[in-house]
């Protein structure tokens, strides 16, 4: 019998071959990774070209993910499969027809908006939340068709609710945690989480330290916890986890992150100015051999292993299955 | 036992759903369009959106095609399979990622030159052909990586018999014809179609009339009798047919196809002062419908059954299942 594939749904590394080795050292099989922040159409290109560069660079490490069976072959072959996703829209540019092609080059989840306003929705750093706009409810049907997933992760609460109900497949927020537990404006209320989990979407948990609670002191029993409590309310199967790992970048990809090219002025984003940087990783989870304390958190917070190994990354996976393609 | 499928490798038409159920009506099971003749790269992207719309408002006649076994899946649907190429490397730019890009997004053929020098090699209408340049070596190289067939249609001799050598998988002139039976510029000599086919490459043939002996007048007898003297040359599974269907354009098309961007002056290509639009069609074949009239005139010059419906497709679907891969 096949293990269940431990899955982490987001990631934006300063990629290596090191970091590649540290995901085989901890047994994770895939990984959705962010290809585009600001990037446009071609710029996003380049990205899936530096990815298919790694591809035959490290083909004993790594391997293009496009669908659940393909989780299965990494398993297999003991590598683990990367999956594509943009934070924002921006690689579409103003073009519904650029959905599917981006879909056939590998992309798999893709951000409504990144905190600010986009052409879809609102993001969750803008004042007014004014909903999904008419290029966004064709492009939510669009990305339906095709099977892109919708992402809500840095947009706004009304966005994200409108989102969860005008989609007609089930939409994920990859990576965040509840605004209960740490009233991060990137963390999402309960009504956020029950529009999103009660069409089947997923919440990926993120170990950002901004998103947790004490932040970077945060324990692994807080975490752990929190995650019972959130498993209590919507239930264990539509969680998952979606760690935000931005291992080994320099701090002027943040900024970059933040920035894009929209402002002329720095914006310190979840950071401030005295601290402007990445914020040190938990002790408990500083790369990807760590995933084991996460699951032996979860055992201790009192999951059953088949629940623990759901939101390690069976329930992820099973989502993959559902919404990677055509309908 | 599956009907042999009948292909033909090369059309640029101005496509309707008239045009696919012609090729409905005339038992087409897969074509070869070309979507790009000077189209950079988000050029040629926008006319693979444009396929995406064909393709979700004429289900029941078109699918996209990818690898042989869509050859069959379009066959058991009543379909006919779209395999995409590119008449010159424009749409790849001066970017070699972009091979497995355009690779990924459905491209299946790409000259290496259209006409003119490119970045890669020389056009047939040069006065000077260098061969293969030192991206061209580069880009042969991508190109059987990925599974990207090298067709010469459009190069000159010396270019095209050098890509043949520097290839280790097999290559294409996918609509041309033997200038020892028309002493067109575009035409094939014979040491350079032996280059082709000895390392298992195709020559599909050309029923554009400035290819043809007599050109609009061409008989469907010398055509074929045509066929069968280059089959006594070089072996009749090496042959196929890229009629090269230019059906319903304006004028203005073809001149396009001839001076793209580059020329501030019109360049009559095949054609002349007197005569720039497209030529005539030969009465035996002017659209999708008239397949049958080249089978049967292939049997009527002494071909078998089974030899001409290799030619009618069988060999060009044996060469998709070899070449439309990594290997």
């Amino acid at each position: 019998m096949q293990r269940t594939p431990r899955i982490d749904n987001l990631q934006y590394a300063n990629w290596s071959e090191k970091i590649f080795r540290q995901m085989r050292e901890g047994g994770v099989d895939a990984v959705h990774v962010t290809i585009a922040y600001h990037e446009n159409f071609r710029e996003t290109v380049l990205n899936f070209e530096q990815w298919n560069r790694w591809f035959e660079q490290y083909p004993d490490l790594i391997m293009k993910g496009q669908w659940a069976s393909d989780v299965q072959v990494a398993q297999d072959t003991g590598r683990t499969a990367i999956f594509f996703g943009f934070q924002n829209p921006s690689p579409i540019e103003d073009d519904i027809g650029l959905v599917e092609i981006v879909h056939s080059l590998g992309a798999r989840f893709m951000q409504l908006t990144y905190n600010n306003q986009s052409l879809l929705a609102t993001g969750c750093y803008e004042d007014e939340d004014s909903g999904i706009t008419r290029m966004g409810k064709q492009v939510i049907k669009e990305m339906n068709r095709v099977g892109l997933v919708i992402d809500m992760s840095h947009s706004g609460d009304r966005s994200t609710i409108e989102a969860a109900d005008i989609s007609e497949r089930p939409i994920a927020i990859t990576h965040a945690n509840p605004y209960e537990w740490c009233p991060a404006l990137r963390n999402k209320k309960d009504d956020v989480i029950r529009a999103v989990t009660q069409n089947g979407g997923m919440l990926g948990f993120s170990v950002y330290p901004h998103h947790l609670k004490d932040k970077s002191d945060c324990t692994l029993e807080s975490f752990c916890e929190m995650i019972a409590r959130t498993a209590e309310k919507f239930g264990p199967d539509r969680l998952g986890i979606g760690t935000d790992l931005c291992q080994d970048h320099p701090d002027s990809v943040v900024e970059w992150m933040r920035v894009g090219r929209w402002s002329k002025q720095i914006d310190y984003g979840e950071g401030s100015a005295a601290a402007p940087g990445f914020p040190p990783m938990p002790y408990w989870f500083e790369d990807n051999r760590d995933f084991d304390n996460i699951e032996n958190g979860l055992k201790a917070a009192g999951f059953s292993p088949e629940e623990a190994a759901g939101i390690m990354g069976g329930n992820w996976h099973r989502f993959y299955a559902e919404n990677f393609g055509p309908k």
